[in-house]
């Protein structure tokens, strides 16, 4: 074949045609891409013949045809210039001859065609010569814009934190030593308090702005400094000041809040115990009423009831100490008492005992520590008693007659915490992103025979996978949670328990991510990523435990599914529970006879892409699991089976479904937010992001899918293929998503980060 | 219903019935189970048919009928003891009044019907009455029989090694700081030198014994110990001593081997370059042979072309050091030189720069550091030379022509490495393991409103799910690394390329599976499992730099991939080869005929456990994609695309490939092991593993087995449930299976692991 006879309208093509055929990219709704590209151009109607004649996926041009467009190219001698904007329709306009300078203008179908196709380097890079040019080229996407939109209303906030975090006393070094680490970290954060950050979420007359979402953005950024001081930080202001704002009344705030907020007085959070950590409700340390002396003596009944982990109990002077609180003889259940731990002097307070907890895995710059109490008493003032009080006729009173809902009323009230632990997690998982993915924009290995440059390693399909999916997830997560922190902080009492149903689930599933991904990206960067000195090591073991406090996961996804199954009917054990049971099982199989081939075969990249598919998807599975375990609570209750076996038969049932629902309500959240982007060239970005994430999990659970009759076998590969693809896609974008997140350059101190 | 009017001879039964229809976990197979034990049973035939009539999965007994057997147990006022070891039976046979006395022997039908089922206390614990003792009870399998099957042949050394590590020398401790650290650490590889481990492997002139298999059994022991020391060992007996084993002839071993082992003098091995790990064909260091003064120059070009991460960099005299070796202008390919890094008095040679690699996630007993030459003279001599030569007239020589298949032949010999690495990972996974068992045999949580006594973590479905299904693994992964390490040690040098592929996919199938399970034995001990004493958060951190040295898991499992390509045809390019992709395609879709139903809808346990069906399918998984991927390769060969271009394209195909042929190799040693072994009763427990791993793998790889159509969505949910419920299964006897690693006491030092 003479390849000489093209004409420069067709010419222009060649390359675009030699990369689809050569790796087989054409289904569909790409075809009808390049033919609209080739509709709209300005070509004799002869050359759109000729080039659509190579554009029917029946018959596909011959191996010779596309070898001859090979020898074209070859023969060029034209280099393709990797870090363009649009590398492949630069190189087909100088192919064509089209072009020659480099600032012509260049064809606007070549380039709908390259940006809709998602046609990148690691598709074609080995097909052209490539030249490598050291200055960054492609940034289509403004990073500071994609910032903004993160920050949302907390801009300024968040700004001039970012700002003050350039203070010399928050750069970040490599710290083994725990007697010196932890008193720096204490510095850090009363640098913090002195600028007001700690008492961000208390109201105005304590000290703060009374903005709980945007202290929750600041604690995700402090991630970037470092995670023993964001987490001693949380804390002190979190958890201490949090516990007296959320369950004390006027007279504590008066006494202690502004104090917290300014770091004055040092508090911790003594509710964890030895033998207690999940089980809240089951602690033993007891606080028992004594009229004779109208206080409350607290007291480690056994050895290993002593509280543990207790974060900040080496430098406290109080503590919020949860125990079973005993009146008159009468266990009320669990409540909070504020414990004075140090004198002025720092010394212990009689009857007090802590010990260090010693070394951890991570946040070594935290002091956590085990607390006994023997008979230590305090006056009654220091009950905590927004939820129950003890009158000054040593009677309790309470507005909530379950002590079991007094219970849950008062963890509720700490739900914040769990938002800023999940919030934490997105920002140590961003920093390890931000620095695996920068090492990956530099560093380069293998070569083919004939060129001197290695490749980059972000254009490794299997690197992009690893690298490109998370962050689509840290885009949807970090939405999803400015969400919950908004819902949270506006929340009524009644709608609070939704927000908990909704926080356990994206707390596990959010420091799920967290932990995978920052493993992905410690491997991502091979032995560099194994030095301290690069950040990622500290993050993996700082965030590691974010899985287990606050709530430990496997605990938490049941607390969630348990929460959806209450919402899915109040009438759990009425009779018309079952009548209930019976028309969800009827609509789900209905809606199974509409799984009809169009749908389950259906692999058109619009319906792939589409969020009403992936919404769908989604909430049929948490539909239909949350009914399975009706169907089966309701078989074992009818059969006198008691609750606590029920909940072990069906624990990994709940824990399933517990994820199902983090995954929908997040692209829920998320893609509502996409909705209401109004710049459309951004809109598009994070749709995309939303996309992936989507495909992503469907794809992570195809087995379900599958054995359920609602995909196909062929519509699970074109979506396994589809998560690769959008990677591929996204792949040009990297640099300005991973720019998107705003990390302070002061906190990029990863050596590899920088070239 | 009036239940007294059952004879003594149902009565006994009812224990078993209510537990079984309470749970729904009758199949088919489960009845025939229970009515073989009826039959077998002397009971009289009304008895008989009584039973059998509560026994029909079409129509179960009412509703009331259950409640009505659980009244009769409840007013029965039995408690059921936890730790027996047919706690069921004996509840049963004391509710019938056919035993009274703990002595009395139980009833043989009964327990036919508790060990076949798999009835544990997680199906009925909240059923009945519990009565919890303290001394452990069940120990259905001798853990001494279960390690010494484990250690086979090596048994001597392994248990002499086991006693030398109670020298307080190898105390494990808290180590943070590396300047204290490593001189420990070096003194403990000194005193493992002077009692001869260090030089095992080599032969009986240079104070060996020979034995590589039983050094790679040592190596994993050390795991036991610390993981710095493993390593540092590693390095200085495997790495740098086998390289002057491996790559030198008789004047390095006589000069450098018996010092070596002895560990007088101390050594690295210096491959990888800061910009050069995975690519080490690659690497930038040279090596020019100088004729006039007959020695070989090394020299480092540029200043990121130093050698990287070099354990034992710090405290070595020697090191092997892999350059290009350029003779008489020409590049001849990568060899190792030996070169003396430090005289006598430990100080640096001229024109060698070392700089200590500082802290790192882990292994910070271990001194990695960067090597920089500068125009460095070695005599002709050092250079190992038995694949390649420069003779005395200073022409270069080797038996093998093609430079490439030198430098692999090379690499190949080295190849013992990654297979003591995966034994590490096993060795480490075993010790997180059985620390978190231990835990969780004894750490309880929640329980129901009338009971005091909590559940065992243990007996939670996601607690069995998260340790009892690595516990699996890990057995498999044990028999399959002996047999590894035989085969390496008495490979021929045409058997060493097909044991170099399988290596390759078990090294990055077994790290990563190791670092997944420590990780989540970190999370299954909560807050306890971070705290360093624990020994986990170290093992955890040690063993994740695993998956990347000895060469990165993802280039691996595309190495093991390509050798699989290469097996199944060595024609790759020639005509036949297309005939040949006819042939198998043909096969794979007469197969795909023969999924009828039968075998795709086949959910009985018979075939679900049988291993002819797991191997089978991990076949038919790693042939088909061998050939999809063989004819991607040849359609692109095909179109002229070049060979590294092919490589990006099928980049994940081969990752996924590799991890399937790994996983179905593993199981063919396993599977071969067990039907070897000639102890029943043992043999009925490794099966039981081998069911549990193979069931696991076929699971997590359930979509594509979908995808395809070997399995249905109803086989595909059996299979999950399959994979619960041998866990449970297996979970009386994981005390035996932890103490069946042969852990010894003194290594033992997690105090949570003791109670």
């Amino acid at each position: 074949m003479n390849t000489e006879k093209y004409t420069s309208g067709i010419t222009k093509y060649i390359p675009f045609l030699y990369v689809v055929w050569a790796d087989d990219l054409l289904t569909a709704s790409e075809i009808a891409v390049f033919r609209k590209a080739v509709q709209n151009d300005m070509l004799a109607e002869e050359e759109k013949r000729k080039i659509n004649s190579w554009l029917r996926p029946g018959t596909p041009p011959s191996d010779t045809t596309i070898t001859s467009w090979k020898q074209l190219i070859g023969q060029s001698g034209i280099k393709l210039v990797e870090r363009e904007t649009y590398p492949l329709t630069s190189f087909s306009m100088k192919l064509s001859h089209t072009r020659d300078s480099e600032e012509e203008i260049s064809d606007e179908n070549l380039k709908f065609i390259e940006i809709n196709l998602g046609i990148q380097p690691n598709h074609y890079r080995h097909l052209f010569e490539v030249e490598t040019r050291k200055s960054s080229g492609a940034d289509f996407y403004d990073a500071r814009k994609i910032d903004t939109l993160l920050k949302g209303e907390h801009t300024p906030h968040i700004d001039a934190f970012r700002e003050f975090l350039s203070d010399p006393l928050f750069r970040w070094e490599i710290s083994r030593d725990k007697d010196s680490f932890r008193p720096r970290v204490l510095e850090q954060v009363k640098r913090l308090a002195a600028a007001g950050y700690g008492a961000m979420a208390y109201d105005r007359e304590y000290g703060g702005i009374g903005n709980m979402p945007a202290y929750a953005g600041i604690f995700e950024n402090l991630m970037f400094a470092d995670g023993s001081l964001t987490i001693k930080f949380g804390v002190q202001f979190g958890l201490f000041g949090g516990s007296i704002q959320n369950l004390g009344t006027k007279k504590h705030h008066d006494r202690w809040l502004k104090s917290t907020g300014e770091a004055k007085t040092l508090g911790c959070f003594a509710m964890t115990e030895t033998r207690h950590g999940s089980n809240v409700r089951g602690i033993k340390t007891t606080a028992t009423y004594i009229a004779d002396t109208d206080s409350i003596v607290i007291d480690t009944p056994g050895e290993n009831d002593n509280k543990e982990y207790i974060g900040n109990a080496l430098h406290s002077e109080m503590a919020t100490v949860f125990a079973q609180l005993i009146v008159n003889g009468t266990n009320e259940g669990v409540h909070a008492i504020v414990v004075r731990i140090r004198d002025d002097k720092g010394q212990l307070m009689p009857g007090v005992h802590i010990e260090d907890n010693g070394y951890k895995l991570g946040l070594n710059g935290v002091d956590n520590g085990k607390i006994w109490f023997r008979n230590v008493s305090v006056p009654r003032e220091n009950l905590l008693n927004r939820f129950g009080d003890i009158d000054q006729n040593g009677t309790y009173t309470s507005a909530i007659d379950s002590p079991n809902k007094r219970f849950f009323t008062m963890l509720g009230t700490l739900v914040g915490g769990r938002i800023c632990v999940a919030k934490g997690a997105v920002g140590g998982a961003k920093m390890a992103l931000a620095i695996a993915a920068k090492y990956a924009l530099h560093r380069r290995q293998f070569n083919s025979g004939g060129k001197i440059q290695e490749d980059l390693i972000m254009d490794y399909p299997s690197h992009q996978l690893r690298l490109i999916v998370p962050v689509a997830q840290s885009y949807v997560y970090h939405i999803t949670l400015e969400q919950m922190i908004r819902d949270y902080a506006s929340s009524s009492e009644a709608s609070r328990r939704k927000t908990e149903t909704q926080v356990a689930a994206l707390k596990a599933l959010i420091t799920d991510f967290a932990n995978k991904t920052i493993q992905e990206c410690r491997e991502a960067c091979g032995g560099k990523g194994y030095l301290l000195e690069n950040r990622i090591a500290d993050l993996k073991n700082d965030v590691d435990i974010f899985t287990t406090f606050e709530g430990d996961n496997t605990v938490l996804l049941q607390l969630a599914a348990k929460g959806v199954l209450t919402d899915f009917t109040s009438e759990f054990n009425s009779d018309s529970y079952g009548d209930l049971l019976k028309l969800v099982g009827k609509q789900l199989s209905d809606r199974l006879t509409t799984f009809n081939p169009l749908f389950t075969n259906n692999t058109d990249k619009e319906h792939l892409f589409d969020p009403d598919f992936h919404l769908e998807a989604f909430r049929y599975r948490v539909r239909r699991l949350t009914f399975s375990a009706a169907s089966r609570i309701r078989r074992y209750v009818k059969k006198g089976v008691p609750p606590q076996q029920v909940s072990l038969n069906i624990q990994t049932h709940l824990i399933t479904l517990g994820k199902a629902y983090g995954v929908m309500l997040s692209y829920e959240i998320f893609s509502g937010f996409v909705n209401r982007i109004e710049d459309e060239k951004m809109q598009f970005l994070f749709r995309k992001l939303g996309t992936l994430y989507a495909l992503h999990h469907i794809h992570a659970d195809a087995s379900w899918y599958l054995e359920h009759g609602y995909i196909s076998g062929n519509k699970s590969k074109a979506i396994r293929q589809r998560v690769e693809r959008l990677c591929t896609e996204l792949r040009p974008h990297v640099a300005s998503l991973i720019d998107g997140y705003g990390i302070p350059e002061h906190c990029m101190t990863a050596p590899i980060s920088g070239k």
